[in-house]
């Protein structure tokens, strides 16, 4: 699959927002936001974006992560809360491509993306045709500039 | 130390109140909170005490958790927020209680209790005078009915 | 519940031996295993001690964690493996008291008791002769010296 | 950073291994072991491969995680120990990728590659020559069938 190029940069560019709390628990040794814990609240937000997306008949086609890349691009501190901005960047025929961004204070700390695949018994299938107008509604907005 | 019967069972007998955005990462194999993970929500709003309790040049006599006793009164239930309430239950010369209480949707679902000890340079010491008298105004409400 | 004055201080009175690897993530900012975490090394322990003690049948009734006390003794530090003790310090009517000693290079850092409920269709019920008498051969050495 | 196409698929392929054992909190909701649990068993063998590979001098030269991909390619069960296998599998001029295989019972379960940089007073560095060297010695093999 094909990874575009630049994903939302800015929350506003994400149709899904998802506030989460900082724990103390969160930080590592260096008194930062873990970079593994951060990998939880992609996991959060990809959970929310699964409750408001789709409806509980289409949870029955088993959605699967078939991969996971996380960018670190600043660091998190406890207290205080995350923003996560969670949307489809891409739709293919058995799977597709979700976009993440996690901000606190405005700033962009770190870009997911996750590839998800669509299964039914045990095995890849075709995104059904309901699922797939509902994750195309639910796309990142891309602001090209001339 | 003698364990007080009955510490704040309603959320306004704290004085100090912190809220907890649940995780999907929270829920166990039974689809509800985690008895260990509330352990962790205890930890944060002990966290959150001492930042709003003490002022920074307390926090240089280290406290240390002697011993945590947690009840399990009710089951929690992701997604949805906790409300936590914090306050003193009992200050001794060199080591203090505080009592906890964890709420869903208005419902009690467990409590803790900590014995803190001051101690300094790793030994046990007596609680300074300021810090005695901060942790008085922190102590949770007891409503006693004649 | 009465709790007994002292549960095993060393690994040899504990009938179930459960060996853990402790993780990078397990620490907190002070360098050393975190609090809270250590309970989920309590947790691994008794979900091993379920699995030794009882057999699938006898695990249809649900045991119910009613209250958890840990005590710390000393603080432990990663790299480095955990042994933990499990046993039984009392058997009631319809409770019992699992005892649990956490240990790291022959020291023990804390130990752990659990007031644990047998419950069938949500409700207190009494523990069954043959769990009973499982429990009765898990019991905690106690060495009185004359 | 190009990523090679196939990092190992075999433990032996990898020069630094590390077991990590299972715990009934890393599993998720379906029984099996959560994904983002993965993500700490490869930072625990991400940390294993530190202290193996690098002396005390040169972890002076502070290695960040820029990247980090995880693929999925099989479920994971408790109880029972993870075996991981790491390596290193490019070096560049300031970054390297290591890579990661996850295997239980001998089944790969997953693979993670991770861009690490290396810093020097918050700035990418040139990696040093004696750093070069020690990577270069925990290369993963690459077995090429003709």
């Amino acid at each position: 699959m094909r990874i575009p190029a630049s994903p939302g940069t800015h929350l506003s560019a994400y149709p899904i927002h998802t506030t989460i709390t900082t724990r103390v628990s969160d930080m590592d040794g260096y008194g930062h936001l873990n970079a593994i814990r951060l990998g939880q609240f992609y996991e959060e937000a990809r959970a929310n974006f699964y409750m408001q997306a789709f409806d509980k008949q289409q949870r029955d086609t088993r959605i699967l992560v078939a991969e996971l890349t996380f960018q670190y691009l600043g660091e998190g501190f406890w207290p205080g809360a995350i923003e996560m901005g969670t949307g489809i960047a891409q739709i293919n025929s058995s799977s597709f491509l979700m976009g993440q961004g996690l901000f606190q204070n405005g700033e962009l700390l770190g870009m997911c993306k996750t590839v998800l695949v669509c299964t039914r018994d045990g095995k890849a299938c075709p995104i059904p045709d309901e699922m797939r107008s509902m994750l195309a509604r639910q796309s990142i907005k891309t602001t090209e500039t001339a």
